[in-house]
C-alpha cells in the first residue's frame, strides 16, 4: 500500500475541522499579536485601563447655543474638552461594574476586536455583556454575558457575526423609555455604542436622557464606519474599517486594471460603496492610480454638470485611444448622483411632487400616466434632464421610493446611468470626427491613420459594484490594532466613569495617542428631509486637503497613460502588512505610510 | 519646526513612486522566492533545461481513427505517449533557437511566470521572443524579443498585461498561412501557445500543419484557465490561473458569508465565473462552506428541474428560518442554465428557429412581434417556460445573439432568474403555510409561534458577479510556482526537439513531476453547434470524484447550520501562503492541502 492510499480517508475528514471559521487563515490570524498603546500598559506587561486627563483641546460647535439647550446636562459636565488618556499613576481597582455593548448599522471589520479590547479593560471583576442585533436588541433587552474563550475565537476575524448588527433609530420617547429598563433591568453601569454619525448621534441624545432621568449609566461611542465619513482632524483621522474596505477594494480594482490592461479591450466601470462621502473612492485612486476617478465633493463644488462630467471622461477615453489604450477603469463613488447639480435638484423636486400627490402617483395605474401627471410638475430643466435619462433609471426614480416616499438615491445605478451616456457620446465622437479632432480650441489632433483606426474600435464595458466584500473582510494588521486600542479606550472611559464620550485614538505614525471626544463637541444642526436636526457631521473629503490635491496633481497623468497599481490581497504576515490608509496618512502629514506605529506588539490572550 | 513639518513635502512624491505597479506589495512579490522542480536545477545551482523520456503511459484517444486520421503526422511521432522530465545527464548545449510566446484567451494568474520560466530554461544563447495581443499578434506577426530586464518586472505578477491577449481562433486556411509566415519571416524554431482547451486544440492543429508543411517549429500548449476545465486526471490535475482565481472567489464569498451573518438579513446570490464546468463553484464551496452551492453537473446528471431547483432551495431557506436563521450565501456556476435540462431543450430549439428565421426575426419590428413569431415554433414545453421567465431573460434570450446567431448563454443573468423564481416561491410558502408545513410526508414541523414569526421574515436578496476581479490577480504561491515549472517545462521541450506536447506537472506534494503531455491524446470529437468538432474536451466535475463527495457529504449540514468559513485574502508570506486547491489534494489523494511542494524556493533573477 502505496503512502497515498493508506492516508486517503484522512484528508476529507481533517479539512472538515476548517468549519465555522477554522480555515488554515482563519485560525491562525487568530494568532496574530495586536499593538498595544503604552498608556495601557501595565508594570507587569499585562493590560491596564488608562486613566484620562483634560487637554487644552476645546470643541467649539457650530451651533452652540442649540446644541447647548439641546444637550444642557452634558455640556455642563465635558464643557466639550477633549480628554487624553494617560498611563493610570497608581491603579486604581475598579470592580463590579456591568457594561454592555452593542454593533449599529453596516458591518464594518475590526467590530470583534473592539469587543476583545474592552474585555481587556474591564478586566475579570467587571462584566462585559453583549448586546444582540443592535439597538433593536438593546430596545428588547436581548443581553447575554460575553465569556473570554468566546472573544479568543473571533478575536482578529471580521464582520460583526458575535452579535449581530441592525439599523434601527431610536428617538421616541418610547424607545428612550426602553432604553431606560433595559439599563435598570440589566443593572448596566455602562452602554457602549460601536456605529458611525447617526449612531453616535443617538449615543449622545441617550447620554443626555439618562442624565436627566438621574440613571447613572456611562455612555461612550466608538466611531466606525467603512465610509471614513466619521473623522475629526488631528483628533480623529479616520473611522475603523475603513482601511479593511478600502484594500479589499483597492485589491480588486487593481485586478480589474489589470485585467483591463490584460485583456486590451475593456473599460470597467466599478461603483465603490459610500453613501456620501467620496473618501473611499479618493482612497482607492491613490492605492491603484485609475484612468479615471470621480469625486463628488469635487463635482458638487465645481458644479459640474452630467453632461460636462461625459463629455470629460469621454474625452479621456478618446486621448487614451489616440496613444492607443483602448481600456481602463473608472471609479465612481456610490452617492456620486446627490452631488450632481442638476441631478440633485431633479430628486429634490421629485420628492417634493411625490410628498405633495403621493396619492395620485399611487393611484395612477400606468408608469405612463405617472410620467404624464409628473412631467408638467417639474421645471423645465428637470423634465428635460429626467426625459434623457435611460429608461430603467427613469422608471427607479418614478415608482421606487423609501419609507419617507422619497426617491431611493442609493439605488440608483449610477454606473449604468454614465455607462450609457458615455456610449452614446462616445458613438458621437465617432460618427462626426469632424467636431472633435483637428486643429483649434478643445479639439483633439489626429491623423489620418488615427481616425481610421478609431473607427474600428468598439468600447466593452463591464460595471461592477464594491461593497458588502468590504465590510465583513478580517481586520487589517492596522483596523485590528486601532479597533483593540478603540475597545480598551472605551472600557476605560467607563472605568474612569466618563460619559458622552467617543474613544479616539490618533497619532498612528508614533505609538497612538488615546483620546475622548466629548460627542456634542461634534454635532451639528442639519437640514434633513426638510426637518432641523442635530446630528454629527459627516466628514467629507475637502478639495483643499493634501490626499485630493496628490489625486488631483497626478490624475491627468494617470488619465493619459496606463501607470495603474495592483496592491495586492490584504497580507496578514511579511512586508505590506503594516500599512495604513495613504489619504491618513497624507491628511495627517505624517512622513510614512507603510509601516503604522500603534504600540508594542502583543499576542492577546484574554483570561478569565 | 516638528519633525512633522520638515517632512510634509516627502510623503506625497515618496508615494508617486509607486505608479506603474511599484506599490510596497508588488515591489516585494518580485522578491518572492519561486520553489523548482529538480529536474532543472543544475550542478551549479542554475537552473537548466530538462530532457524528456518516455513513459508507460500512453494515452487512449476516444475517437482513435478519426483522431490518427486528422493528425497523421503528429500521432506518427508521439504515439500518444506521455513523457517525463528528467535531469540531464550530460548537459548538452542548444544554442540560437527563437522561440515565440503567445497568450490566449481570458487571463489567468500566473502568466507572466510562465514567461519567466521559459526565458530561463532557454538561458542566454537562446532567443524569446513575445507575440503582443494574442493570436491576432500571431497572425500579423506582432513579435518582439523580451529581455531579461522586462521578465524581472513582471515576475510574480499578475494579469497578461505583459503581452495583452485576444480570442481570435486560428481556423482558415488563410490564417494557417499566415501562421507559416510568421514563423518563417521570425525565423522561429518553437511557439508557445498559452491557452485553455480552444487553444491547445489549435496548438494540435497547428502542429500537424507545420509538420505537414515540413516548417521545423515545434508546438507547444501550456495549460491555461481560471474554470479548471483543463486537465486530465493524474497526469495534470489543474490548469494554471484556478488556484489564484477560486482563492480570490473565496475571500470575497467568505467576506460575504461574514457580512451575511453579521447584517443578519441577507441572502447573497453569488454566481461564479466558469462558462462551462461548476469547478470553481466546487472549490469555493469546500473553501467557504455555503448555505447552498449548485453543481451544474450534478443538476444535468440528475435531470433535476428549474422547478424542482427553486423548490429544494426555498426549502433549505425555510428550514434555516426555523432555526431562527434568514439569512446565507448560495453560489451559482455561470454556466448553469444549459445543464438545467428544460432550459438547455430550450436555448436548442431557440438557436434552431433562430437560425432558421434569422432574416424574419431580424426583421419583425417590436420583441411583440418576435414573440408571436417564435412562440407557435417552439415544442408546447418549451414555450410554457419561456413564458414563465422573468421579461428581462426572456428578451435577452430573444435579442441578444453572438456572432453565430446563437443565444448569448454567457450572458443570461441566472442568478437573478433564480433570485426572481426564489422569492415567488418563498412567498407562496407564506401565504400557503399549511401546504408545507406540519405532519406529514414533505412538510416541515413548526410551532405556531414559529408560524407567525415567519410571517414577519422578509426575503432580503444581494445579487453579485464574480469574475473579471480573479482571473488577473498576482500569482497564489502555488500559481507562481506552477507556471514557472510550466514555462521551464516548454522551454526545455523545445529545446529537446518535442512538437504537439502540453506542458504539464504533477504531484504537487512531492516536488513536481515534469510531463508532456501528447496532444492529440487529449482530443476528443464534439457536436459543437451542430457540427463534428475535433476538441480538447474540457474536464468536468465528476458526481464520482472525492471533492464532490466531500462536497455532497456535509452540504446538509452546511444548509441547515452556519458553519461558514472566511479563508481570508491570499497571502504571500506566513503560515496560509503555501496552500494548494482543496479539490486538487482530494481528487488526486494527496494527504495534505495546506502546503504543496513543487521543489527547493529560489529567489529568480534572471540575468542576461
Amino acid at each position: 500500500m502505496t503512502e497515498r492510499e493508506s492516508n486517503k480517508t484522512n484528508l476529507p475528514s481533517e479539512f472538515i475541522c476548517t468549519e465555522g471559521k477554522h480555515s488554515l487563515f482563519e485560525n491562525a490570524v487568530r494568532e496574530l499579536p495586536i499593538p498595544v498603546s503604552s498608556v495601557f500598559m501595565g508594570e507587569d506587561g499585562n493590560i491596564v485601563p488608562a486613566a484620562f486627563e483634560e487637554t487644552e483641546s476645546l470643541f467649539m460647535c457650530k451651533e452652540h447655543d442649540l446644541t447647548e439647550k439641546t444637550f444642557p446636562k452634558t455640556m455642563a459636565r465635558t464643557r466639550n474638552i477633549v480628554l487624553r488618556g494617560v498611563k493610570q499613576k497608581t491603579p486604581q481597582k475598579v470592580t463590579g461594574k456591568r457594561v454592555a455593548v452593542l454593533f449599529s448599522g453596516g458591518p464594518a471589520a475590526g467590530g470583534h476586536n473592539v469587543l476583545a479590547g474592552l474585555k481587556a479593560a474591564l478586566g475579570k471583576d467587571n462584566t462585559l455583556l453583549g448586546i444582540r442585533k443592535g439597538p433593536k436588541g438593546l430596545l428588547k433587552g436581548d443581553l447575554f454575558e460575553v465569556k473570554t474563550s468566546q472573544l479568543n475565537e473571533v478575536i482578529n476575524t471580521g464582520g460583526f457575526g458575535f452579535l449581530g448588527t441592525d439599523r434601527t433609530k431610536i428617538k421616541t420617547p418610547d424607545q428612550f423609555e426602553q432604553v431606560k429598563e433595559t439599563i435598570l433591568k440589566h443593572r448596566l453601569d455602562g452602554l457602549i455604542i460601536v456605529g458611525g454619525d447617526d449612531s453616535n448621534t443617538n449615543a449622545a441624545f441617550i447620554a443626555e436622557y439618562l442624565e436627566k432621568e438621574s440613571i447613572d449609566c456611562r455612555i461612550i461611542g466608538i466611531p466606525k464606519t467603512i465610509d471614513g465619513d466619521m473623522a475629526a482632524g488631528k483628533n480623529l483621522p479616520i473611522s475603523f474599517g475603513y482601511d479593511t474596505a478600502t484594500k479589499v477594494y483597492s485589491e480588486l480594482v487593481g485586478n480589474l486594471a489589470e485585467d483591463a490592461a490584460s485583456a486590451v479591450k475593456y473599460w470597467h466601470f466599478v461603483k465603490l460603496m459610500g453613501r456620501t462621502a467620496s473618501k473611499i473612492t479618493l482612497e482607492v485612486a491613490l492605492q491603484t492610480k485609475p484612468a479615471i476617478a470621480l469625486i463628488s465633493e469635487e463635482i458638487a463644488e465645481k458644479n459640474i454638470s452630467l453632461n460636462q462630467m461625459v463629455d470629460d471622461i469621454v474625452r479621456i477615453i478618446t486621448l487614451r485611444r489616440m496613444k492607443g489604450i483602448n481600456h481602463g477603469v473608472i471609479l465612481i463613488p456610490e452617492g456620486l448622483v446627490e452631488f450632481i447639480p442638476e441631478m440633485s435638484v431633479l430628486i429634490q423636486e421629485l420628492n417634493k411632487v411625490l410628498a405633495e400627490y403621493e396619492r395620485d402617483i399611487r393611484d395612477l395605474p400606468t408608469l405612463k400616466n405617472k410620467q404624464e401627471f409628473l412631467y408638467p410638475r417639474l421645471t423645465a430643466h428637470s423634465a428635460q434632464l429626467m426625459a434623457a435619462l435611460p429608461e430603467e433609471i427613469e422608471e427607479m426614480l418614478i415608482l421606487d421610493r423609501d419609507d419617507h416616499g422619497n426617491v431611493k438615491v442609493s439605488q440608483i445605478e449610477t454606473e449604468k446611468l454614465l455607462i450609457e451616456k458615455i456610449r452614446y457620446k462616445a458613438s458621437e465622437v465617432k460618427r462626426h470626427p469632424e467636431k472633435y479632432f483637428g486643429e483649434g480650441e478643445g479639439k483633439i489632433p489626429a491623423t489620418p491613420e488615427q481616425l481610421q483606426e478609431l473607427q474600428n474600435l468598439s468600447l466593452s464595458t463591464q460595471s461592477h459594484f464594491l461593497g458588502y466584500e468590504g465590510r465583513s473582510g478580517k481586520p487589517t494588521s492596522f483596523d485590528a490594532a486601532f479597533t483593540f486600542a478603540l475597545g480598551l479606550t472605551a472600557g476605560s472611559l467607563v472605568l474612569a466613569g466618563k460619559t458622552g464620550y467617543m474613544a479616539a485614538v490618533t497619532d498612528f505614525d508614533k505609538g497612538g495617542t488615546i483620546l475622548a471626544l466629548p460627542l456634542t463637541g461634534l454635532i451639528t444642526c442639519e437640514m434633513r428631509k426638510g426637518k432641523e436636526e442635530m446630528v454629527i457631521e459627516k466628514s467629507l473629503v475637502k478639495t483643499s486637503s493634501p490626499s485630493f490635491k496628490a489625486y488631483a496633481e497626478n490624475r491627468e497623468k494617470w488619465a493619459l497613460n496606463d501607470l495603474f497599481c495592483s496592491p495586492g490581497p490584504i497580507q496578514h504576515w511579511g512586508p505590506a502588512s503594516r500599512q495604513m490608509p495613504i489619504t491618513v496618512a497624507l491628511d495627517q502629514e505624517y512622513t510614512d505610510y507603510k509601516t503604522f506605529n500603534l504600540g508594542e506588539e502583543k499576542v492577546i490572550k484574554l483570561k478569565d
